[in-house]
């Protein structure tokens, strides 16, 4: 067993604060720059709650960006110092395991001064002795202004909606869908390309994503934000291993065509890397209370035929699929990725609380 | 399955965030005016605990309904902005499974700018190396300014208070007592009818119990509490299915019959629910880990001969005792019940840590 | 069954805030008074993580007592009005049950009004799932600004280190360490005595262990402390009961030894302790998930022949191995010690995320 004294010895005890970054937060300020501020739609949120990644119109998705780079751009003017959310109190509500999902969303709140109360526990709440979920949301009501939900079974976040006086965000349903990851997966994007934001792009991108837009809830929120921008993409390919049956849950590929997306497929994933700008990858998809993995075969590493300057998404956790060879290359935007998504949830519990106000540019 | 995208498309996605209420907030008010503010009787609390409903006086209660309905009517005024328990730190001890009581305690902690430790699995703590609960409470002594405990074991807040140096408030102790709860459902009823604190009420109410006072703590410490207001009360009437034997525990009804409530019972429940102002329905009792069911063929629905100005209390969790129909009907005072019990807990918890003088009215 | 009415009309509702105590803040002061503050090496510890006793050298232990002195000498003060940590989150990581070191550091975080979020399941996690422990820290680093952790897997924190750009605090891993235990150890005997801290005590004090240096990270980390104040102690006897082999790992005794530690082993308990000034105890070990009890027979009690000013310590939890007759002697400091390890923890946070200028004398 290796000790932590010998550890210390080989120097271990001591860290760099930032990661060498060439960039710096020069990504978050390109974006503002290249959005206007428009309040309006940002206020729109209130009242709402946010079960589908549907809910989000293009200029809405713009606004949220913006006030995400914000955030993230100006970190100590913003959070703390300003409290937004100061006397306000989240329901973290994990029934499904979960720690980055949980500690984003906690971490957000907390960076704008709000309180949070968490349940962890499926087993430890009233559903335990047969309460309803429409009883469950009553309560909810009564203790808090802003609820967080994870769950295994998709009806539960529909079935809380129709009680609830107070909004409530899916943080991921079943198979279902997780529209803050996809939220963090395009601000990624548009934080990498904000020229892609222009109402005709000159550069429209090629976007493969290796998974299975039928089964995971990930890919099927993001499909449905990148339709938001079709002009922005010339096509995205779907990356299969050619067992998954059917690749597309009933109208899903006709729906997002019709929103003007390109959508082809292939099992043929070195055939084409080469053609793609963005590579999205997953492998984990949640059935029931436990998860499958699929395309075991799929594979990113350093050897990838990548272009040159492709950048490599993952919702994480990583398994075997993306290899870590890959983390200090400038594919690697899977961990800004997972940066931003604080960021972008700061922005959106910031308007589904009402406290846009407290945020918004003094001119 | 159906997916939230479909919920969305079906208009799901916003809220009311008021419930239609008539009564707005009426009722805390008419309880503010009905209570002249006595401070001595709040600060008599201090180095107190709370296990038992039976340390509950009269002029005690009448307090701190003045300072729950304080809070509830003036929600902006007393709770964020002023901060009361600011740098006051909770240890939040459900060893029993619990949301609802959990969740209603560190609601109102947060509300009034504390900050909270939760512990909320038994076999992560020192008991389950075998420690005492005596060095258990040294050990909060330190770390904490007060400690809700909810335990299925009755003798364990007991043995905690033997050795705590800081205030700890039962929420919950086996079958024993429970008697914040037994606080709300007293508070709901003196906001609903405010002259039944006057000396001589000129019209006391009939309560209906639909419960096990021998088995369910709710019941008990609610008892416990009516007894203090025996002049409000012409009769209780303790309501059961004939299979709980014995129904009361030894000496419980003849302490309160000598404590001047007028108790029966009776197994018609539909034949003296036309008698009777406030009916007060529970079917849970805990027994060691788990929970019993009580009284099965006891339900009230919208079909129910309730007295039309008659109103209906639930600790809740509820099951199927209290059927949705009325959930809609002017009967339904038990979400009322609920939302009026972060107050109560509010102002319970501002006397524990000697808080008190920060939120008395200023002449 | 005990009912809590009954217990309440036994006196038991009420308690004395304080416990009787002679010295009141005199420790800390005493303390105070002895060390110069000297900022620089306080300053040094950032952009350090805390993973072994051995990276605390005499000058900076010293420092860290005097700052964590001040803080309980003067709780009002440095606590929460000041609030050094205002705006800093830490993550609380206890992968293995504790509930003791757990509530110590968020408490000492809360005091210094900092905000926190607990991971207590280990299945919870992304680790569940298979996702690697420098992924687990890459997220970490996005999400908080310092993290505690426990682990029953000694490799853990090592390994979480190399990819962290936050600080980490070992909270004991495995049978390794537990280094901030072996702080509020020394603390304890510093504040005792703080004449141990001149360059040559005139009267150094004799130490028993009672415990498997081999094998408990409690005593493993005490000892390389103690060995940097190795001229304020005669000898250290390990005390075992002949069936812990080996009793050290290999080459410990050695290194300590070549540390200016006098140290020799015994079997008899009653015969070495009335030649002890500082008798420490711990029975427990950690083995994987669970733990052990060694040295059964090895007890103290109110009967035992301690030297009349020698002190007992105790990390806590305890069992049979230290008996409650002890509890109301002048030789109870396990209970000081376990008050004052929220105070050291409080230093120690505070260097860590760098703000200590805060807290500083202001000349």
């Amino acid at each position: 067993m290796v000790r932590a004294e010998a550890a210390i010895f080989e120097g271990a005890a001591s860290f760099e604060p930032t990661r060498p970054d060439v960039y710096g937060d020069a990504h978050p300020r390109d974006l503002l720059r290249a959005i206007h501020e428009e309040h309006d739609y940002l206020r729109a949120l209130a009242h709402s709650h946010i079960a589908s990644a549907a809910q989000f119109e293009r200029p809405l998705l713009m606004q949220l960006f913006r006030l995400a780079a914000k955030y993230e751009a100006n970190p100590e003017r913003y959070g703390t110092p300003l409290k937004p959310l100061a006397g306000k109190l989240l329901i973290s509500a994990f029934y499904e395991p979960s720690t980055r999902t949980r500690l984003s969303f906690e971490s957000a709140w907390h960076r704008l001064g709000g309180d949070i109360m968490s349940i962890t526990d499926r087993s430890t709440t009233g559903i335990a002795k047969g309460e309803s979920l429409s009883d469950v949301a009553e309560m909810f009501n009564n203790y808090g202004d802003c609820v967080v939900l994870r769950d295994s079974r998709a009806e539960s976040v529909m079935e809380m909606m129709n009680s609830l006086r107070i909004p409530i965000i899916n943080a991921g349903n079943g198979c279902d869908e997780h529209p803050t990851q996809a939220l963090a997966d395009l601000y990624a994007i548009m934080k990498w390309r904000p020229d892609l934001l222009a109402d005709k792009p000159e550069n429209p991108i090629r976007i493969g994503i290796v998974g299975v837009p039928e089964r995971m809830r990930t890919v099927r929120s993001l499909l449905t934000l990148l339709s938001r921008f079709s002009d922005a993409i010339e096509e995205v390919v779907v990356v299969h291993d050619g067992k998954q049956e059917p690749l597309f849950a009933p109208e899903q590929r006709e729906n997002l065509m019709r929103d003007g997306l390109t959508i082809s497929e292939t099992s043929d994933l070195n055939g084409v890397l080469p053609t793609l700008d963005v590579v999205y990858i997953n492998a984990i998809a949640w059935v029931k209370d436990s998860f499958e993995v699929m395309g075991e075969e799929l594979k990113l590493d350093a050897s990838s035929p990548l272009k040159s300057s492709a950048i490599v998404l993952h919702p994480l956790a990583r398994g075997p699929e993306l290899c870590t060879s890959l983390d200090n290359t400038p594919h690697n935007w899977y961990f800004a990725q997972a940066r931003g998504a604080v960021f972008i949830r700061m922005a959106l519990l910031t308007c589904m609380v009402q406290r846009t106000e407290m945020v918004m540019d003094i001119v």
